[in-house]
């Protein structure tokens, strides 16, 4: 087998053996295979694409090229969750407790953030002594103890998928739907799950920027979930706006407690309960979607939801009397107004835009290196449909930086006011699988 | 400007500036840009291709990677031709000498055989004592005084070709028809050509395998020599068989002797003539075709043109004898006769099978560092659409090795014998320009 025939076969639009996926990914992992034959084959993908078969190759060539998380030890089925990612989305920190409400086994890793988008272990540090490192020990008994957990990734899950990212994104081969498919379902499965359910967003926040492409990514994903025997549903969701009123660490933190509460925005807390339903149908808590949604939305009301969350923040070390007094929370120095220069309607929000002004405001890195702040963010008072007249508040700037002015422009730069009322927004654009 | 982002522009197909295009190959040359971004671009490039500005701006940033050939102490039009190699091409030993034979000055930088082709250079080492190395003075002297020279190419010209050619080999990029194209060209213009007749070949023992993919290139190639003010002229010519009757060294060159003594065959002396016709209304010797085919064929029957090839010898250095008498030429120790093996036609002969063949007697090197066997080769007996009894002999192998068991299968294997009559060969597929 010579790795110039291999991207001849792919050139041409030919599918590759399992056998030749694992060739591929062993010797580029041992070194054998040079990154200027492995980036002209990830080019050929990108214009080729891979069936079925070879994205479920390529997942368990990445899965194979590092450890495994067994999770045997942990009795009942885990399920697992995972968002394409997105603008103010705390949906995990709202998962996680619920679902562990209702019974189901929640052993969750999760990242840091990059760019214009949000990691669950930041906003998490926002809570005085919370612990997202723990040994397998810790991880595994806790969530035996109490049904839930939430540590970083480990530094050796996946070690193909990391290589090959790097090399993607220096060769201009990030956007490939097998590819990016593989890469998250190799994370999941690695990480040890069961069960699936994937959030892919949709919008000018997300990877994905029309619900066609994310449509697309989320069949692939089913489908590699079903080849590889973990059932797995895939929902598209909204990500046109930011997700919620809130987008930063701190702030996001004090938003999911008020969805834990009831107390949530629509959006939001729809989306929370969905992505929570399907996964307690999945993990056979509820026989069907609606019961499940009725049950979370009980757990919710009772308060059992937010006493798990109360439970989690003391069990990895956290100060758990922010549950109930959320101003114990890191607070920024200053706070902006950004006023509507026009009467109107807020037509869209564009949460990419947002997205950056919050990492510039504090609240996130543009390279892994660097350092964020907690207590900076974006509170959004103002959201698509609603009608502002000029020199209402559409959003506050949370921040401790004294040049404020770039995220200033770029927040309102992402609202578009017009006289014209937009069509009412859907959460949730599809369900597959 | 960055190169990922210049990836992802002709990965979306946009065409890139003279600029950028300078910028990837300066950089590249300079080690700023690696090859695993260059070989994710050449793969971009096969799928998308690139139109007639870029085709030629890639052709110019090629040539001015390294030296050029300063042709202007040569007096008159300086014409080149370039072959895109065949079995069997003896059309350089013929059209050098046919050309200065009609006053037409030839300065012609030829190369080796690698694999299934053979070389001009190696085909007249063959003649004793004949060099194609010489110094730059030299070679123009010789062209001012006897109108033409012939020598191997210089090691410094377009090394950026160099350098992309091995990485295209091993990424799976070769096939892509404005990077052939461009590398063609560029070593043409490097060379220090005013004027350019391009033979591209189509059939069994050419890269382009089909009439359409050689006018694809052939019309690519004309466009960058007029783009770049290079007025050139390309033929598509057939390689649907070997060329004329011999495969090897010494005996390519007896043959060419044999087609300036006007006894050469139909096939190989009709496309010679072509070229050299289309060389000499290029270089202004004759104002239209029709004139310059007359003129080159009362050049062959005066034995003006044989004369200049005895010139030629001489002035290199070569034993001129072997004008008159060829079997003083090497000739192999071993001649095996191979016989059809049925009654019919030679429907066709598969001419990369003839040539790998040839090359396994000694006549061609697998690597560049094979030494070769002048005297070894192939004679034709049978031409495609000969009648042919059983145990006529269809070829004959000339050869010193002791085991010529395996080259002996491929050729009869290159010969299909069929009942069917096959349709007569065009010499002359298309003229371009």
């Amino acid at each position: 087998m010579r790795m110039v025939d291999l991207i001849i076969s792919k050139k041409r639009g030919q599918a590759l053996s399992k056998d030749e996926i694992n060739f591929i990914i062993e010797r580029y992992m041992a070194g054998e295979i040079p990154d200027y034959q492995m980036s002209a084959f990830l080019m050929a993908v990108c214009f080729r694409g891979m069936n079925r078969d070879e994205t479920a190759a390529l997942t368990m060539a990445l899965v194979n090229s590092g450890e495994k998380i067994d999770l045997s030890p942990i009795e009942g089925i885990k399920v697992d969750k995972h968002s394409s990612g997105g603008v103010g989305d705390k949906l995990s920190l709202v998962i996680v407790p619920l679902c562990a409400s209702v019974g189901i086994p929640v052993a969750k890793m999760s990242g840091r953030g990059l760019g214009h988008t949000g990691g669950t272990v930041d906003k998490l540090e926002s809570i005085k002594g919370f612990r997202t490192e723990m040994s397998r020990e810790e991880f595994i008994s806790n969530v035996n103890k109490s049904g839930m957990a939430l540590v970083g990734q480990s530094a050796n899950l996946t070690p193909a998928d990391k290589k090959l990212y790097a090399l993607r994104d220096v060769t201009g081969t990030v956007d490939s739907i097998p590819l990016i498919a593989a890469s998250i379902m190799s994370k999941k499965i690695a990480a040890g799950a069961d069960r699936i359910v994937l959030d892919v967003k949709a919008g000018s926040g997300a990877f994905m920027k029309t619900v066609e492409e994310a449509e697309e990514l989320a069949n692939v994903m089913v489908g590699i979930g079903n080849s590889l025997g973990k059932k797995t549903v895939a929902l598209v969701t909204d990500m046109s706006q930011p997700l919620g009123r809130e987008v930063g660490n701190a702030n996001e933190v004090r938003e999911a407690i008020e969805i834990l509460q009831g107390m949530g925005m629509e959006d939001v807390t729809t989306i929370a309960l969905t992505v929570a339903a399907h996964m307690a149908v999945l993990g056979e808590a509820f026989a069907e979607f609606d019961s499940a949604y009725e049950g979370l939305l009980d757990a919710i009301k009772s308060g059992r939801a937010l006493s798990k969350f109360r439970e989690l923040v003391t069990l990895q070390g956290g100060d758990a009397s922010v549950v109930d007094n959320p101003d114990l929370l890191p607070r920024a120095a200053r706070h902006i107004d950004v006023m509507a220069p026009q009467d109107g309607y807020v037509f869209s929000i564009d949460a990419e835009k947002i997205g950056v002004a919050a990492m510039l405001l504090g609240a996130g890195r543009k390279t892994k290196e660097d350092s964020i702040d907690h207590s900076a963010g974006i509170t959004l008072h103002a959201k698509t449909g609603k009608k502002v007249s000029r020199g209402d508040v559409l959003l506050t700037l949370h921040t401790n930086v004294s040049d404020w002015s770039e995220a200033e422009k770029l927040a309102l730069e992402a609202y578009v006011i017009s006289p014209e009322k937009p069509a009412p927004i859907t959460y949730i654009h599809k369900v597959i699988g």
